[in-house]
């Protein structure tokens, strides 16, 4: 009989639940809309049904190591409050993990849902002969994780990670964050967006112009990246942008970490064709190490210390494993 | 009876060894200078017989726990390999360990000197309260140094701590390193005279202008400093665009790392009072940090969870402290 944990991916529009035993095998997942709009309590309420559901239906099978739950914010790790939580209006400042123990009846693990990604990369996905890697989320916003060792780096009060607000053009556009030009004004799906509209509003796009018009409030990040696959400049153009802030960001981290693998996951990383080959340039050209390699196929073929920029492999699910392996560390 | 390590510190023109016991008392130290230019052999000889010299003079007073040399350049931590050594030219790819253990007849620990700068804030210095910290050693270059926990951070082959080389302006100054616009570029004392004569060339800076004059070979740095106090304003705009530089690196730190000290030292940090505005304001406007306070009055009185971003304690001493320190880790 296997030990399990229940692990907990709460997004702005999904709610996802599941069971995974100590060796990574997924036992149940649950999908639920989040329906974010119904307010902090109902949300946790939805959570905390949904975990003692499966609590109790695997009841009997095997040992629950415990709960762990990745949430789009930044946690005091000390008292589990939400400090700041962009995608999760008014749930800043409110002491989430207490909330959520006090209707479960016993500990649960917060944790920052990227950093909960890049965890569950480390233990299933591309890192999984790693000890040490920083993986970034590209969604909405630019999320990231440091694991050092197989742990995650928190920092002196939790917020470490935070790589989509280190900055890759000092003067360059205002982030939500309260500074200018972070990476995640340059790389994330928001982002893409802005900039074809940008390139719409110079005049030189009419390809992006066209498809914005057909495509509506569909008009998203994976419509600029079908028009740069099929050739169209201005659209390839927003991906070398893409590129080239994830490869001064990826610079910083390895001149600074010099870590052996740096993973690149979230919605946007499905244009690697478009972005990877100006970020591989870019680091090539600025950071100090010697070679790079960008498998999956060479993941587990690589000299020993060469440094390795790759997808990440476990695509939405690598918070969900991430948060699940939280109790199990 | 104490123990007791051998520090060395190998700079580009003095040749300093000390020895220091277990609680950091110093009990010798001698100042060679270096001269490179005799070349590599003739500078370990000279390094290996004052570290012989060293050791007889102590034999009998205390244990000697081993001995560490800070050196100026990359080093392969796990061959002991000098990678690269900008300021001691023919000594890149030299086993510079082994040719020192061969020599002495004993291991020793070989370590980035900005590595053992930080260490030793660490020990001894500003940091002597805090389990982790990030230093900026700002010399001719820009060297950088990160603990955790107490322990200095190598990644994964001994390259990490760099941070002279991420990338405060992605389409900057050129540097040394292969990229463009590295912190090293506006916060070293060879990039604040630089910019002096660049300020100099666009004819708005009459007293940089004099000055660089006055001094000839001997304009650094300092002299820019000194115009600076007295109000000049491009001098003045110097050390602010050397905040700006520091301000921009502190904050990816902060927001990737969450560290809970930041620590300048090296001789351009003794302008500290013409770049610390800015750089205090760069930090404040872009870093998700909640306070931060800039002691040493407060050094031990900061809040538990303050960032804290300071100048370094021990002067030229730091590497020597910290090379010491090395083998009592």
């Amino acid at each position: 009989m296997h030990s399990y944990a229940i692990g907990v991916d709460l997004g702005g529009t999904n709610l996802r639940i599941s069971a995974v035993d100590e060796n990574g095998t997924l036992l149940e997942k649950t999908t639920l809309g989040t329906e974010v709009s119904k307010g902090r309590d109902f949300v946790i309420g939805e959570m905390t049904d949904a975990i003692r559901t499966l609590r109790d239906k695997l009841r009997g099978t095997g040992e629950l190591r415990g709960i762990g739950i990745g949430v789009p914010g930044i946690i005091d790790m000390d008292t589990g409050l939400m400090r700041e939580s962009p995608n999760l209006p008014g749930w800043s400042e409110y002491p989430v993990r207490a909330e959520i123990e006090k209707r479960l009846g016993t500990p649960v693990i917060l944790e920052n849902d990227a950093n909960a990604a890049a965890l569950g990369e480390k233990w299933l996905g591309a890192g999984r002969d790693q000890d040490s890697l920083c993986m970034f989320t590209l969604g909405t916003g630019v999320g990231g994780g440091l694991v050092f060792n197989g742990k995650i780096w928190h920092g002196n009060n939790g917020m470490a990670g935070e790589l989509g607000h280190t900055v890759v053009e000092p003067e360059g556009h205002p982030c939500g964050c309260g500074g200018r030009g972070c990476v995640e004004q340059y790389a994330s799906a928001t982002a893409v967006v802005r900039m074809a509209h940008e390139a719409i509003a110079s005049g030189a796009a009419p390809e992006l112009k066209r498809a914005a018009e057909t495509h509506a409030s569909e008009f998203n990040s994976r419509v600029v990246y079908q028009l740069a696959l099929q050739g169209d400049k201005p659209a390839q153009d927003i991906y070398r942008r893409v590129g080239r802030a994830l490869g001064i960001v990826i610079t910083n981290m390895i001149n600074a970490l010099n870590l052996p693998m740096y993973v690149i996951g979230g919605g946007v990383s499905s244009a690697w064709d478009a972005f990877a080959p100006t970020l591989l340039e870019e680091v090539q050209a600025r950071s100090f190490i010697y070679s790079v390699t960008t498998p999956p196929a060479t993941l587990r073929t690589a000299p020993r210390k060469t440094t390795v920029i790759t997808r990440a492999l476990l695509g939405s699910d690598a918070g969900l494993f991430g948060a699940a392996k939280l109790p199990m560390l």
